[in-house]
């Protein structure tokens, strides 16, 4: 019986809960930060849900908020750190590991190739 | 800015949560079951941990405890249920949905293939 629990124990909690996920899916994409308001909407997201989630990311520090206060009202900008798209990239590496795991046990045809030149070129 | 909700927001939490993935990833492999003792030692939980995660799974119908009381003490099997299997294949098909959206949107090199003839052919 193989043990499972090697790459799922590598899942960072902090990014595996899926409004997380979610939330760092977009603001991965965009280098210079995405507002609150885009955020909250692509993620389907109440403003204290948002919030909640965004102080845990902050606290470990994957992503900073910076503040604008331009013309009208201020404007909140999530900008992704460079150390947390390192944790973001290692985390994804953890998931791939533990969804191919996880389908071998289930005997699920593997749609998943193996990654050995997988680096994050990126980061 | 891509709305990368629909695959994430189709996670079961149920299964979601890592050391549940793993329970599952060791139940799914044996289709007998598995005994309590070799799950806690699979997955290195606690009793008092694996019992929790084990009334979530079996609240959720995806899994069943069978107590055996032959010769000795009692022995609890954890056995996957049909449906438990039907759900798990479709929660691992959402995962890797999310998976690659995720890769993508960090600009990481993918080595997930698209999985058009995946079908649940064992479930």
């Amino acid at each position: 019986m193989a043990k499972p629990n090697n790459p799922i124990d590598n899942l960072e909690r902090s990014m595996h809960e899926p409004k997380r996920l979610a939330i760092l899916s977009v603001v991965a994409a965009e280098s210079d930060g995405v507002s609150f308001g885009e955020l909250k909407e692509a993620c389907d997201l109440t403003d204290g849900n948002l919030n909640r989630h965004l102080k845990v990311l902050e606290e470990e520090k994957i992503v900073r908020l910076t503040k604008t206060t331009g013309e009208g009202r201020a404007r909140t900008v999530v900008i992704m750190t460079a150390a947390g798209r390192k944790k973001f990239l290692a985390y994804l590496d953890s998931l791939e590991a533990a969804l191919r795991q996880a389908a071998q046990s289930a005997g699920k045809p593997i749609s998943l190739q193996s990654s050995p030149g997988l680096s994050p070129e990126h980061a």
